[in-house]
């Protein structure tokens, strides 16, 4: 087993969801034993801990401070996400740095690994949590105020010191199976908006009232769930998916009097997103009023398309001898600094494209290819 | 205000729901609050309060014994239920005993008023819970043992005191409402089903995955749902609801793995309930496999259609004069009592024709009818 793997299989137990793959939200139990354990492996091996008050932590090689060399993920994950989503991308930068360390390697400048909080937005609904905290993309008003959670928002002097950001992730596509590459460079990041649906019906008995007498709301909401799909198939690459569905009251012999439903639309400008939610805004209100229920939709997020640093990409392309470039429809902590800072994605291939699940996997051959990569990768910007 | 609708209004913060309307599951506090109200309310009448070990309460109008005058309901609700299902028939009992004792009635049997538990199978999933238990057509050890909860199971002496028993309910559809007329006598009951069907696809990344990649379980879901309403509308008279849908892991940026939704099926027999399941079932594969997912489907209870004593209905027709007679997809306590003792139900007029939801209502006149009504037919069958 790779040295990245076997750090993998030391956080392998927590976390298990017992319904399939991990449960790792932001924040509470699971994430401080996550952070814990970043904590002791960084400094075993040599680097200094430094926790921010965003909920982020920084592990240094070299007093922090301006131009530093950051590397790293995070440890959270979706509901049932996969094993290598944000993980892979933290035990791959302590492997780099460790092997630099053995191999005599003296920087020219600081070199951090940062674990960022709550990327996937499973507590908090908020993507990205702590780079966006970080870059003062968001308000740490909007949490409650509770011990234990962030508080300090925009953080300018941690931001100064990166002077480059580069990230490895497995990718969570077949791009890289399709090209046969064991690794690759991202280009940039689609466009990304959340919306809430509300499908408003009347609530009745399911034993008494007709077929024909009812409003029911699940039933326009599964109108609403097959628009969205036909209207994401019209448009080449994008993707738009209702990952849950809540009826309420949601009694197995009630008509639902309500329907809620997130919509996640991502595509590759801004322009083509708000595109597509206008076609399914317009779509899903026809379709609610073939059951007589009203349909409205409303914004909860929204991230514009980010393209990555075109010469840090051409550079890193020269120190890698030349792998192939993708886009990716996922958001990332890279994708919040890139706004910043000279920002790169490595991304490691996932022979089954699945991820957010189980399923998701990457070779061990193909970890240690990303590891020595970003070795490389950190070796030459930090020289 | 009439009397039944000022004892209504005792408990209109018990379990009041602020989504909309009243949530009080069986067992648990809001319940034990609803047996206390009503044990006090049976003494204040004069009755003599006996809970039962399976968690009905019965309050007795003379010595408990055999050949009983037996009237009542349940006090408990779905999630977000209305104001009348189940607690009209306890408060229009409890009021028709005490004008009959103002007005110096002597009854030559006894009379009881008994509240069911668990009526609408809102915490174990199993309707009419309190007065299946009762009858012994449900094994108390299915239940966990746990203080408070029933365990007694079939109770013959109970059983055999019932001479006649009576349930006072608001319509659940628009029949009175058609037939302008404030109340009616049940003919039956159709038969009831319920199932779950589960359908399985692959749990994947809400933003890399190309929509033409995907088994995305909640559009193969869609697909089922208006499958079910399809086959619904083409059966006369049938009912078949989705009343929630649950996406495993329900992450807004995931695509779902699997999809449980709850199945239930009313029609005028059991023949023509399980042909429209089977229906249901065909059209379900057929639809979940346009996504690439698989379907199953499991009944989890089942009703046969209930045909109530006629000869008791004919006689309790002549007592009031002649009313409507129809039927109800609902199921009913009284229902379950039908299989072992003469057993009627008198129907109040409910305007909207909605139930389960907080718009049920029953207008003043109406309920005062309902009231008379039970009234007399007490009196009928006591004298």
């Amino acid at each position: 087993m790779s040295d990245a793997l076997a750090l993998l299989a030391e956080i392998d137990d927590v976390g298990r969801d017992p319904r399939g793959g991990w449960s790792r939200p932001g924040f509470g139990p699971v994430a401080d034993e996550l952070r814990a354990w970043f904590a002791a492996q960084a400094e075993a091996a040599g680097l200094a801990v430094h926790p921010d008050a965003n909920g982020n932590v920084w592990a240094w090689w070299g007093e922090p401070g301006p131009d530093a060399v950051v590397t790293g993920s995070h440890l959270d994950s979706v509901p049932g996400g996969g094993r290598f989503d944000g993980p892979l991308g933290v035990v791959s930068a302590l492997v780099a740095v460790r092997r630099l360390r053995e191999a005599g390697f003296r920087p020219t400048r600081p070199i951090a690994v940062v674990v960022f909080a709550e990327e996937e937005g499973s507590r908090f609904g908020v993507a990205c949590l702590g780079s966006r905290l970080l870059t003062g993309a968001m308000d740490p008003t909007a949490l409650p105020a509770e011990a234990g959670l962030p508080h300090a928002g925009g953080d300018d002097a941690a931001l100064a010191r990166i002077g480059r950001f580069v990230e490895l992730h497995v990718e969570q596509g077949r791009g890289l199976a399709d090209l046969d590459a064991p690794i690759g460079l991202a280009t940039g990041v689609l466009a990304h908006g959340r919306w809430r649906m509300t499908i408003t019906g009347r609530g009745d008995h399911a034993g008494s009232t007709r077929m024909q007498d009812r409003s029911d709301p699940v039933v326009a909401a599964a109108r609403v769930v097959l628009a969205v799909e036909s209207a994401a198939l019209a448009v080449d690459g994008a993707r738009a998916t209702v990952g849950r569905i809540e009826a309420v009251p949601g009694g197995t012999n009630v008509i639902a009097s309500r329907v809620e439903l997130p919509l996640d639309v991502r595509a590759g400008d801004g322009g083509a997103v708000r595109a597509l939610v206008a076609a399914i805004e317009e779509a899903g209100a026809l379709e609610a009023a073939r059951n007589g229920c009203d349909f409205a939709i409303e914004r909860t997020s929204w991230s514009d398309e980010v393209v990555f640093d075109d010469a840090l990409r051409s550079e890193l392309d020269g120190v890698l001898g030349g792998v192939p470039a993708l886009p990716t429809g996922a958001g990332h902590d890279a994708a919040v600094l890139a706004a910043h800072v000279p920002t790169a994605m490595l991304f490691v291939r996932n022979p089954t494209g699945v991820s957010h699940a189980p399923e998701e996997h990457a070779d061990d051959a193909d970890v240690d290819a990303g590891v020595d990569a970003l070795e490389r990768v950190l070796r030459h910007l930090a020289s």
